[in-house]
């Protein structure tokens, strides 16, 4: 048995996700390939669990539930991130603090930090990769240490580890997707319902689906981040955010929803990199047949390949449980070889 | 560099699509993984190709094009590819010759040889795998070597692999999909243009899309067989084809697909196996906006799982080019860890 010592930074709904799934799936990780994973710290906002002989992930899992993380016997008061990082005897960390598309911060310390203590890194979050990408990745590979971030795109969706473990003989030529479900959830409904942008978008934020300031979703910002990261990943271009052109979906009318559902097509948030030119953001319309046309808040993803073709992967693009499934992924890639 | 010593057993369409493929992707995969595959013997049904410094794919490729495979310098008439798998110097059998679900033979003989004289097999032949799986994967295990098919399920789609190397914590609970890319042709075809089966088989004979005695596509058998593997390899059953409840095509009418559409569904061939039951291929109605509602001759597969949900993946079923994407896949593979 492989004995693996996780920390977990950023405590949030991924974080505290991923340490519930370690716990419910620590016995068929292990039976199934050796490792056990353990968490040996924690790290928030305003302090750190550390406890080398290892934390209960279902019991700090049900403390944040119920806002008393800090009531933990191995909690430490105002102790950062990044000494918790550089201190601990770990073998790797999560990174699940919330995307800064700007600074990057304070993830990107963070995986720095981690990098330079010979740590590998798995990752939610888009940040640091939309604006550092390469630095990261040539600090992990001079550090001898993995950088993975399967999480980061798609949530369960396999896209960067479909490329890497299924598609390994295929050149990749272009990449499309809908990568932001709840700007697919807001243009299922309108052409379903007939009803304005507005109308759905408040319904979306009622639900849950949409956030207060949709901004980000919306105006193709998150789909752009991600779309950055496949180029830099899948196709090893150089690209940041600010190469992306993006424009959003607040303009789209039920009218145009309308005249394109009579015609075969629905219309689509989609992102696409067509032959290494720059990332694409943009409506478009898609016949209803087509493995795109997925409807409500899923994400779904074509690359177009030299010998496999098309090959189209669909997911569930967000929640806590379904990221986790990304995020495990790369953390049994890392340890069964 | 590590070189590689390949057999290909059965030299029809994707036995010599692998050899142009293994041809034309040799410095890719070199470059890429460090990995050079070599091709050390072709074996035909009349006789064989051995040759231990290697043989130029590509010509042997051209050869076959031109029917005149048993004019290469190292042809050997009327050896037999038992013999060639049990006396060469290779690594890895790749097995593609035709599908047999009766006997499962030559391939059933062609791969126990192949393990017990210590070589990989990687496949496209669902026969063998059919009647035999859990003899295949225990004779494998036995003599430590590696048993690969992704190619048997779904053509250039990953399936297999996907569960293996991008799904690794989670338990998949049920699987459904499209595995037969001639009845999605018919289906698509019929529902488009209102035509009758007769009609829309007659085009797709023409079309090369069905063969002349097309029961094995539209009796449901082909969806079966793959089904069955699916079964045995992702779910670990031990199930064969005669386990499986089979309905085909062939009685579904133009006025049942016109049904279906104005309530918003597609008719499609859908092979299933929920919880654990017996594996069931049947006409199944499907939202025409749910990602198995793909179109033409696309494949698709969804996977229900227990952290990730569903994900499902879409993509060629059949072609020689295709085919050997996942074949080269499954040789990366064994290779790379």
């Amino acid at each position: 048995m492989k004995k693996v010592r996780i920390l977990i930074i950023g405590f949030g709904v991924i974080g505290s996700g991923v340490a519930r799934a370690i716990s419910e799936k620590r016995e068929f990780i292990s039976d199934k390939y050796g490792i056990d994973f353990e968490v040996v710290g924690i790290g928030e906002r305003d302090g750190c669990i550390v406890c080398p002989e290892g934390i209960d992930a279902m019991e700090a899992y049900k403390l944040k539930q119920d806002g008393t993380l800090n009531k933990h016997p191995c909690w430490k008061d105002g102790v950062s991130s990044i000494d918790l990082i550089k201190g601990a005897n770990a073998d790797i960390v999560i990174e699940a603090t919330p995307t800064n598309i700007n600074s990057g911060e304070p993830g990107l310390s963070h995986m720095m930090a981690a990098f330079n203590t010979k740590k590998h890194v798995v990752t939610s979050n888009k940040g640091p990769l939309t604006i550092a990408f390469q630095k990261l990745k040539k600090t992990a590979e001079k550090n001898g240490v993995q950088f993975r971030f399967e999480a980061a795109v798609g949530g369960a969706m396999p896209v960067l580890n479909l490329v890497r473990e299924t598609l390994q003989a295929n050149e990749i030529l272009s990449i499309e997707g809908i990568l932001n479900g709840t700007c697919n959830y807001i243009l299922t409904r309108m052409s379903t319902e007939g009803l304005p942008y507005e109308h759905v978008l408040s319904e979306a934020q009622e639900l849950g689906i949409a956030e207060a300031d949709p901004t980000y979703d919306v105006d193709g910002i998150d789909t752009a981040c991600k779309l950055v990261i496949l180029a830099n990943a899948i196709l090893g271009m150089n690209v940041s955010y600010k190469d992306a052109d993006v424009t959003g979906i607040t303009q789209i009318s039920p009218g145009a929803l309308k005249l394109a559902s009579d015609d075969g097509y629905v219309i689509k948030l989609i992102g696409e990199i067509k032959d290494r030119n720059r990332p694409r953001v943009a409506p478009r319309l898609v016949p209803k047949d087509h493995p795109l046309a997925v409807g409500g808040t899923l994400n779904v993803i074509s690359l177009r390949t030299d010998l496999a073709g098309e090959i189209t992967v669909t997911g569930k693009g967000a929640g806590a449980i379904e990221t986790s499934s990304s995020i495990l992924s790369d953390l049994i890639s890392i340890y069964k070889a």
